[in-house]
């Protein structure tokens, strides 16, 4: 039920002032949106679309924990990418380790779970079995 | 079933890193955050929660239109002050005069419109009656 | 001095869980989000970096005027369109139609005016020539 | 120069729709909101403005570090306190515990690192003699 697999996922993220704050780098609270944006698009690229789980299957996946590493700050207009790699994937939960770079300095580093809920209750509920089968099969390649 | 009348209704706002951006002011689409935390406070000093207007009247007050006026920023530490005046009480909407002030100083001045929608499709729906009467009864005081 | 010319500039955008409120819908104050992020893009394919301008000509641009029409929300994982007119350039200023769209639907209409301001001062200074001329050039496409 | 001792700083947060995410519930970035806002008026209250430090000793405080506990959601409306416990102030910087509650409930606990750092260069400095002064005479009480 658990894969110790890796694969990286990267998505491109652009700085924009609305990231950014009065210290003139990106407000380090912001950095959560960017590896949230690559997980959803990991997701995505694997045919799994949030919106359509919670209609569907009536599970949200929300983030349980997260351990952030702050290096360096990102500034304005920079040209970020996110690595994502997946670190286990259990019966409720998966864990995450993602990196936030600048070509080729790690700016941001952070362990991060996602569990999967029951979208009314927020009560853990075990990933459906369909989900699963598609998480485990994209750490096989 | 509308009302001219005039209260001014004061609400304080601090101004945070997480308000700012890189220019080193208030991020221009924030003052709409200070807009609506002063909104939600009137209706709540009215005695009337958005959370509970939504599970028992299967409502949600919504902005259906804004026009804003940035004269001058704020920045980090400020003390601002957010008046806000109900310009008219409608059947389904109601529209407010808001300013943001630093002293007596205007930084925003907006228009703003916000609609009664049902919460599931919507699609605009009268205010239910009770909530009307109380709006109308605070701007005869 | 002013161009009426027009150029429509489309630049995509993804709906995330940061975008949304417990309405189900994206955060209204967020679409002046995505209409900034598509006037940057805008300036970033006519070569013209707003961190750079900042360092080398000590210029800002800031939003002085916003009109927002909300007509429909958008949802989770919505792909929209942004589609940004320039509809005046002037001496100090750049007067916008932005519009966000979903496939076909009209969801948001704004007018936007931004000022080019000293970058210190905040007190508005003309648009510096070299940037002017990049300006005017794309219109004239 | 370090200081073991435990006071509690107590804020209140109020949670509104910028607050919220179409899941229902904060979204989880925003805890690091509210725990920087507390961490604000905690060094307020010591007589210690963010604005002042940067402009008249030309540092910033940064976050480093920050281990986030996801226990519970909050939701609209909900009325939050923000407890802050400084566990350690180092030469360059401050350790803290702060917990999100909800009447009796803990919504979200972090350990949350500050550094203190140059704020042009974003180098790591010592926090100035002046301001150590006033947090650990903080702790002694």
């Amino acid at each position: 039920m658990t894969s110790e697999n890796h694969t990286d996922f990267i998505f491109p993220i652009r700085v924009y002032y609305e990231d950014t704050d009065a210290g003139g780098v990106v407000f380090y609270a912001n950095y959560l949106k960017f590896f949230e944006r690559a997980r959803t698009e990991w997701l995505r690229h694997l045919g799994l679309h949030q919106s359509v789980l919670v209609e569907q299957a009536n599970i949200l996946f929300v983030v349980t924990y997260a351990q952030l590493d702050y290096k360096r700050p990102a500034r304005l207009d920079d040209a970020l990418l996110i690595k994502t790699q997946i670190k286990k994937i259990g019966k409720a939960s998966i864990d995450f380790e993602q990196i936030c770079m600048r070509q080729d300095e790690i700016l941001v580093r952070c362990d991060i779970q996602i569990a999967c809920v029951n979208a009314q209750t927020f009560k853990i509920s075990p990933i459906p079995n369909f989900v699963h089968s598609i998480l485990l099969s994209d750490q096989d390649n």
